[in-house]
């Protein structure tokens, strides 16, 4: 990490967010994550020096975002087995923290992986903890790279797409630097556009119930000097129907065999609008977002989630007083609510699939077999 | 409205909301409304002395709703008479205070064109005001029947597109006893069909940024024991995709002459996706929504409201602690949001146009004209 901020300091660039980085302080190796949870009023971090709190902070959400999600596993791996604590126990933790996300299950995998194969090589418990936490570590550094590649290849489809410059992009939900080891997913694409001076407007969705538009993408926009405005959900229909949208650039929770999107409630009554306006519907993934074994959008488990994420409103401020549920109280008490974390999006919606291998466009499964196969990460899992 | 508070004590309903009422205490006449800004957390009235006073309370959204805008404006050209204050004036400030609701500009000319014709007829200003306020007065019982034929046609027409009952109907905004006279628009067709026991589900729409659908329409909901589920607008897509819903019902703000219908911005992303899906969509309005000199949906002016409502949350406690705009916070300082308080669906999205004249299906721009020609409320306006 002494490198990347070195490089940082070097540029112009706004210093890299730690969103998450291991610490070996004298009392013990730590997993440090940015609670997202209070962005973007205040950047405190997070300290897990066990599972159970990584797991916390994970059905929080004080870290979430698939990539991330798959590099907090494993690094969650590795804490668990640097520290002596049962690691298959860890991994059964970790594994089911968040249903949907096909990343936290990957990189959870892939240091166990690490972990048992060292073991089964003879090593002791010492260096098959070392070999998990390299493999965390090596993760860490190829999402770094992938988030890189994502950005070129989805920008060169831009340009492809919409020559000229000049794009008005929509996105939805939050897929910048607070969920990868780099810049992101579809945030990347959108803030190399920014940087080759292609970007006219971002528009960004507060995607509720928890705001991660309002607090995290317009704070990572604001960061980075994006032009930028903010709404809500309810008035990306009127932008359509204005002409305001040259592109929808969305991230991807799980992506299934047929092409099915699973991704951030929100993102398929996007879809919906981007179909009937004639406007791109561009997803931005890694491949490590395909999950070959779920064979269509049928199969992908949709996480619920409670209820009061809906009838209260929170803040960061709310958030940090630290209350379980912590909001105000916006509905009648006793009211149900349906709180779908997700929602799916067929791949017939999807103009493409942007990916560290290359763009996927039309989206088929069998182009999404093929984008696998070229992964040597997705062969692992 | 002492007889209407005899006849609800006598029957099993929840007692009639006060929305609004006309009262003349010994400190001189006055109209009071429930504060809809605090609800549901408490039932508070506000008493309007003056217009500048009932001028706040429909820019705050105090007061909100097509048809009871059309009756408070009526009834504060006649508070204005009959207090001795500036009628034209007054007129101008009313007409004036939001430019989207087409019955708010419809009940105050109503009452100034009462006004005046008393003038007119040697009458003195006594004698006008009297008639001002007679003529809110007739509006105000009007309304209250139309709601009722709205609600009897509507169900009407669900039971021919949807014989059978076991209605799960999706709503947005808030449409109900609190907008009306009556039982309102669109929730009035809802609640008769709960009565009727062909209500399986009322699906309904948080309404974002200002929570219309939490606060008010859940509140209404529960008052009238309906079975009811709230969401976020994002997760509408969901319930459309796993068809959970069989009908959209919505209120209107104004109606051009083509039928384009402006209604709370997310309306218009509700009807592409009931298109997408083959799920009818129906709007639910009196005949004084209708704007014959709007031509068609592109005429519509869309108020612009102010970015607070989407960079900070609001609840009815942070409402009553009664700062300017007395949000929390989520987006970073500065963050510009677009905040369309409307959007605009075109004729051939909507399925039907409920009215107290009856149901307008397909919409057409000569089905418009004949509904107007038919109510006699119309060609007073």
């Amino acid at each position: 990490m002494a490198d990347q901020y070195a490089q940082n300091q070097a540029g112009a660039e706004p210093p890299k967010l730690p969103v998450l980085r291991w610490d070996e302080p004298p009392e013990g190796p730590v997993l440090v994550l940015l609670d997202q949870t209070r962005l973007p009023a205040e950047e405190v971090e997070l300290v897990c020096t066990d599972v159970p709190a990584l797991v916390r902070a994970i059905r929080t959400l004080a870290v979430r975002g698939a990539p991330v999600l798959g590099i907090a596993g494993a690094y969650g791996v590795a804490l668990a087995a640097v520290r002596g604590f049962d690691v298959e126990e860890a991994v059964e933790l970790l594994e089911t923290a968040r249903p949907t996300a096909v990343n936290l299950g990957y990189g959870v995998r892939l240091a166990a992986s690490a972990y048992r194969t060292a073991l089964a090589q003879g090593g002791d418990t010492v260096q098959a903890a070392t070999a998990a936490l390299t493999a965390a570590k090596e993760l860490h550094r190829t999402d770094a790279e992938s988030s890189r590649r994502m950005a070129v290849h989805g920008l060169e489809f831009l340009e492809e797409l919409l020559p000229g410059g000049g794009h008005r992009i929509l996105t939805h939900c939050n897929t910048g630097a607070l969920v990868s080891g780099g810049e992101g997913t579809a945030f990347a694409v959108a803030l190399s556009a920014h940087r080759a001076g292609r970007l006219r407007r971002l528009w960004v969705d507060e995607t509720r119930p928890l705001l991660q538009g309002s607090r995290l993408t317009a704070y990572e926009a604001a960061r980075n000097g994006l032009p930028y405005t903010l709404l809500t959900d309810n008035a990306a229909g009127s932008l359509f129907a204005a002409g305001e949208v040259d592109a929808v650039l969305i991230g991807a929770d799980r992506i299934a065999a047929d092409g099915s999107v699973a991704n951030k409630v929100g993102s398929y009554p996007l879809a919906v609008l981007a179909k009937y306006h004639h406007v791109p519907f561009i997803v931005v993934a890694p491949t490590t977002t395909v999950d070959l074994t779920t064979p269509d959008g049928a199969a992908i488990e949709v996480e619920q989630r409670p209820g009061h994420e809906v009838t209260e409103v929170t803040s960061p401020q709310s958030a940090a007083a630290g209350a379980g549920s912590g909001g105000l109280s916006v509905a009648p008490l006793g009211t149900q609510a349906y709180n779908p974390a997700f929602d799916v999006t067929p791949p017939d919606l999807v103009t493409a699939i942007v990916t560290e291998e290359g763009v996927l466009s039309p989206v088929t499964g069998g182009g999404i077999a093929e984008l696998c196969a070229r992964s040597r990460q997705v062969t692992i899992s």
